[in-house]
């Protein structure tokens, strides 16, 4: 059952039929789907979810599924319903009572796009689409390729030529076809834009996008489902476009339009990287126009000078009493440390940054000691392990034996606590 | 509510107490816990199970949680209830018309290791330990490290002294006290006897071993209900200390004593690499008696040459008329790619293992192929890069224009249907 009803430009307003376009053809501002509201409030329910899937397709209610998608279209490896744990050991460390932490770690590429791509190639293929494609440094590639390996599309991902070899193993183990671009991110983006028009290939962030920034959706939804159909007091998400921050703010709305969750209040606050904080940098007074950066920082997830979504983001923070705020490289790596070493959850320099920009806001009494905050660690530590190679030394060096064992510890100072005297 | 009554030893039968031992004192067999099986059939059902937690603690009835265990000594990062996903492409490529792939890959250390260690860890809080340790080269570290970060426990972990950094990296990041030893994997493991006996210290694969092992059963519960609590006709397994393979067949005896599932029939096989195949070799045919070996393999993970679960693993695949095979290290490496192009899961060394070794069981027809058959991918491939680093090599290096795309095209001799023709 699908409930879309078309496309619509976020600027003026016009509508546009469900096709593979992300522009407006009157205004060139984004367009956006539209679902019809009503109809979702008289099918769906708590029940109705709680007994779909175990994955984001629970919320497929909300999900841009077209009208005419064959049953085959769903591209699925299982994104979505990542736990929300309970943080309190990292609570205490920044001085919140009841924190959260959504750790999208655990999708089956290991980071919140492949909530997007699922979404996005599920459309695609709906409106005909035999070729998956992207432009991107490391998360997005990865995800299309295990998404479009999963459904047997072939897949071309567009990367600058100088990308790290993990990077191109974790997109290139998948067997797309990888073509490396003698140039910088900022060229193979151009690059797709030209390829986009030339052949009939959803590029998930190009062409098809309307339909693949929905799946962002799906982390608020989680996240009220997982509090019991209540909404947190405060989120607070990494920003690189912007979009992802936008979407979880409409995901709380539209629970709330559609009477799965009660009226509420939510704040939502957006982490940037200092090295590339074109967004924060405006909303904290530089002015009201956004300026493109060039970015210099150790979270090259996040690392878009030019954010597409950056307007509507600030719009969103605004609107419910948010913050921004951008940290140092520093503080990203000290934000990784201290995220694993209170909560077990290793994230990348993103999740750093989030962890970071949460206890600056906190420090700067932005975020209430109280209220329940929802923190969301976007991607896996694994995939940036150079950030943070100064940790690769072992806390003991010692010989195989275990007066050695013991010896390390006395020099150290450390109670040894036998057994005997246990 | 707990349905443990004691440990056994599976050797000569006799009880011993609920405490961190692991041996028998009669016979030094190892120790197994004990369920009150029929108090369990009394309570437990599939609807208790579909609306309990969303990870492997829904399974709490047949999980070793100790009768005093109080509230709050569970340590829950979120493990288990990874997706089982459908199969068709590799399904198709082996052979098998109805494959199903097991995706431990998504735990929160990212290997199926999160089950056995949330599941030791809990009893050693309920055992009155404070501290948390191992010894290991990799997963089982990461996994100890995450968990007891999250617990607020301290963590020893002990790893060879010339691991590779980034397993040094993926544990330290979760500040656990990294003892690196000057000496072997076996030289580690033997000093961690000793300090198991000196030290009060919960060792989570040694003097907890009992609990710790019931963990693996989990993959098992998680299969069948995700078939719809249903049995599969064949599990393909890999095997290190062969705990894991014989875990999944007691898991689905345990179903059918207490009602969860009809009785059924499964076969169960076993996946090891040629370089570390002390249990395979034996089950085919190299004598009786298990040989230990000095591995030699890529699959680090399945490198223990002295595996303490190997002749129950090989009962557990006679009794159920499965197989056992292994595979070289470029079939290894084969098996990660096949996975990853055909479905879109990343697996480390140990599930090329399983991959490869489940196609040579194909062509030995020693699995039906209209059987529904499901293979355990027990960790995820971004730790094991090194093996695949010959895959970091781009499909087309282009330039940064349209035209150099083309060329590169139609060099490869790729169709490039452009939109207008199309």
């Amino acid at each position: 059952m699908s409930f879309v009803t078309g496309l619509r430009c976020r600027e003026c307003g016009k509508d546009a039929p469900l096709a593979a376009v992300h522009v407006c053809e009157f205004c060139f501002g984004p367009l956006e789907v539209v679902y019809d509201y009503d109809a979702i409030a008289g099918v769906t329910s708590r029940a109705r979810i709680e007994n779909g899937p175990r994955s984001l397709w629970r919320y497929a209610d909300l999900l841009p599924e077209l009208p005419d998608a064959a049953p085959g279209d769903r591209v699925d490896l299982g994104a979505g319903l990542t736990p929300l744990v309970p943080a309190p050991r990292l609570g205490a460390a920044l001085g919140l009572s009841d924190l959260w932490i959504k750790n999208d770690t655990v999708n089956p590429s290991y980071s919140f796009k492949d909530r997007v791509v699922t979404v996005a190639l599920s459309a695609a293929r709906s409106l005909g689409f035999e070729v998956a494609a992207c432009a991107s440094t490391g998360n997005l590639a990865n995800s299309v390729a295990a998404h479009a390996a999963h459904a047997g599309m072939d897949a071309y991902l567009f990367i600058p030529r100088d990308l790290e070899e993990t990077k191109v193993i974790a997109s290139s183990v998948y067997g797309p076809n990888l073509v490396a671009v003698d140039g910088t991110y900022d060229d193979v983006n151009r690059l797709c834009g030209e390829v986009a028009g030339e052949f009939p290939w959803a590029f998930v962030n190009v062409n098809v996008r309307p339909y693949y920034a929905e799946g962002s959706k799906t982390i608020g939804f989680e996240i009220a489902e997982q509090l019991g159909w209540r909404l947190p007091d405060h989120v607070v998400a990494p920003m690189a476009s912007g979009s992802m921050l936008v979407k979880i703010d409409k995901a709380f709305s539209e629970l709330t339009k559609v009477g799965l969750v009660d009226e509420g209040q939510w704040r939502i606050s957006g982490a940037q990287a200092s090295g590339c904080a074109p967004i924060s940098a405006t909303l904290k007074g530089e002015g009201d126009v956004i300026r493109p950066v060039k970015p210099d920082t150790i979270a090259k997830s996040l690392a878009i000078g030019t954010p597409a979504d950056g307007y509507y983001a600030i719009d969103a923070v605004q609107r419910t009493g948010g913050s921004m705020e951008d940290v140092t490289d520093a503080e990203v790596v000290e934000g990784i440390r201290l995220l694993a070493s209170t909560e077990g959850v290793f994230a990348e320099t993103a999740g750093g940054v989030t962890v970071a920009t949460l206890r600056k806001l906190v420090a700067q009494g932005a975020v209430d000691p109280a209220g329940r905050t929802v923190a969301v660690i976007s991607g896996i530590g694994l995939k940036t392990t150079d950030a943070i190679s100064g940790m690769a030394r072992p806390t003991f060096e010692i010989g195989a034996g275990l007066g050695d064992f013991e010896e390390a510890l006395s020099n150290a100072g450390r109670g040894t606590t036998p057994l005997a005297s246990a």
